[in-house]
């Protein structure tokens, strides 16, 4: 159990207590999930004592029904949730000198409000990078629920892709994947706003879909995913309604080609940074480096976004079971942007994907 | 203006320097929203020199096209967005000794990788109280664009209300909201998830809309809002689905009392703690205060929560300006929630809501 990996942690590296603030990591340690905004939320992980789930009184009986089998503390709004923490950790344990803290997630604020309850004590510890370390070697479990969001972001370019029809606007299209996600497939959230972008307005990758009118002969990316039992999807396709230009075609294939040069030398034994090289190296040669504004990939898990990183700068081994994206873009201002995108797996010799929407350029006819 | 202010404070605080690292926080002064993930998004602003936006690299074009005037620098994935910053700090002035940060939002990683680019600053200041107290009084445009958000809320129930009939899952009811609201009312976004409970689900307040089917006489709440303009919207109705029993009514009848006696306590002078009892003596004088598990409301803006907190324990005098929520519930394990909603603006005298969806008990035949 990875519950029982975090105790092991502590153990081995002389720490007492781990907190854990981060709503991804509790639900990965503890198979409950929620997020409690501004509320106090919390994982108490002990070297040799029980853990116990911390959490607004309005979930408590939430956290109780859930997977997770341990205590569950609630605390009033009226009331400071960090006594209550102290008293139940001094409930538990006469040691609580050396505590771990999730230096990525946690506030400064909440950090030092815990550290005034234990005036005494050393928060010096870091989690973080631990907690980051196991969650990049995903289990054949966690691999079926990434498979699984992938299937329903496989559906969702379907439905992207027939709702494209001149005058409609991007908004409504990502509007009406959604809508089907939810009514056809049971999708609780997307893993992220659903993008769709056409012509120039592609060209900025963040733009959220905008009330924009798809026009003919324009290229429309789509970029995409679902929560699927806890693991999230991301992939993105880009189509041209109507003939596309001679340079519609040229940016397309170049990332075509540079995506698919990356999957296939994809292995373990190799580094993020050399993956990274394999895919910047061909949309460079081909003259449009400079419009591949972002990093080859990122890891995909519980989060949308996690480790491996898969850039520029990163010497990280490749291994079995890792997990992580494969998106080069070529972005040109004023022009068009062109993403491929599929998330997969390390296998002992290859990277098996979560996605399989054709990636032939597709074309769809005018409909006005 | 709002940035004026910030400077202001820096100089009458003796401090150099604002990190400001919550991108509420940023778009409140800036105009520019964006959601970074994980990446380094900021502003920094000076005591007496220009502020800047510091964004990831794919973003700068977007950052640039925006409200904001000033400048913007990014950064490469595989570069160390700490050096970058602390090299634009050091073009721009030559004193960043003493620096504030948000101690709400900062995380302690980045608070630490910040601060070992100036080792021997002090970056004990904490902007997070002024920015919380100059975001308590809103300006009119601020509330025009809180009523717009609350129209869209509005226009959203009526579409829950028609959707409900037998056997349709509280997803799919949440699913046409959000497409309606996208395609009719051109909503970029949700506030938050559309919440639809059905019976005994009403009894965990945030839990989400689940594959659970609509039955007669089960009482159906609503939470949900939109962003509008940057500002969000948030308002909860319970109805009854077919003839309610006479629990179902006293309950909901005693939670529509409690709001509108807040509702109408609200004027400028009386304290959030007292506003939160109006309503809290109501519930608990008939015998339901144990079932009411979550303060009374609270603040909205650019936030869906944020301050002022109506709670038991907070002496803060309501004043003019202030906008917050008002949400008494009633929540019985097994059996069934309500939950009435509205939020508004302390008005001179009293409290001018942004939603208006009737509040009479609504009783929707049952449609098999």
């Amino acid at each position: 159990m990875n519950l029982e990996k975090l105790q092991a942690w502590l153990g081995k590296n002389n720490q007492d207590i781990a907190y854990i603030s981060d709503p991804i990591t509790i639900a990965y340690f503890t198979g409950y999930e929620m997020e409690p905004h501004e509320r106090i939320f919390s994982l108490v992980a002990f070297k040799d004592a029980e853990p116990f789930v911390f959490t607004p009184a309005l979930n408590v009986e939430e956290a109780k029904a859930s997977e997770w089998n341990g205590d569950v503390f609630g605390y009033l709004d009226s009331e400071n949730p960090w006594e209550i923490i102290a008293d139940k950790v001094k409930q538990r344990t006469n040691e609580f000198q050396n505590w771990a803290i999730e230096k990525n997630n946690l506030s400064v604020a909440h950090y030092q409000s815990l550290h005034e309850q234990f005036p005494n004590a050393d928060f010096n510890g870091n989690v973080s990078p631990f907690i980051e370390r196991i969650r990049l070697y995903k289990t054949p479990e966690e691999i079926k629920k990434l498979k699984g969001a992938g299937a329903e972001a496989d559906f969702a370019f379907q439905i992207g892709f027939n709702a494209i029809k001149t005058g409609v606007t991007e908004r409504s299209i990502a509007g009406q994947i959604d809508y089907q996600l939810k009514v056809q497939k049971g999708v609780m959230h997307e893993s992220f706003e659903t993008i769709v972008q056409a012509g120039a307005n592609a060209a900025n990758p963040h733009l959220g879909p905008t009330m924009n009118k798809i026009k003919p002969n324009e290229l429309v990316l789509f970029d995409l995913g679902t929560m699927h039992e806890g693991y999230a999807s991301d992939s993105s396709r880009t189509v041209a309604y109507g003939t596309p230009s001679d340079k519609q075609r040229e940016i397309y294939e170049i990332d075509r080609e540079a995506q698919q040069a990356a999957i296939d030398a994809v292995k373990p034994g190799i580094t993020a940074e050399e993956l990274d090289s394999v895919a910047r190296d061909i949309i460079t040669k081909a003259g449009y480096g400079e419009y591949f504004i972002h990093r080859l990939g990122h890891g995909i898990g519980k989060d949308v976004h996690e480790f491996p990183s898969i850039v520029q700068g990163n010497d990280l081994v490749l291994e079995e079971g890792m997990c992580f994206s494969i998106e080069p873009g070529i972005y040109i201002p004023g022009f068009a942007g062109v993403r491929i995108e599929d998330c997969g797996v390390v296998t002992k010799d290859g990277f098996d994907l979560f996605t399989h929407t054709d990636k032939d350029l597709k074309i769809i006819p005018v409909n006005e």
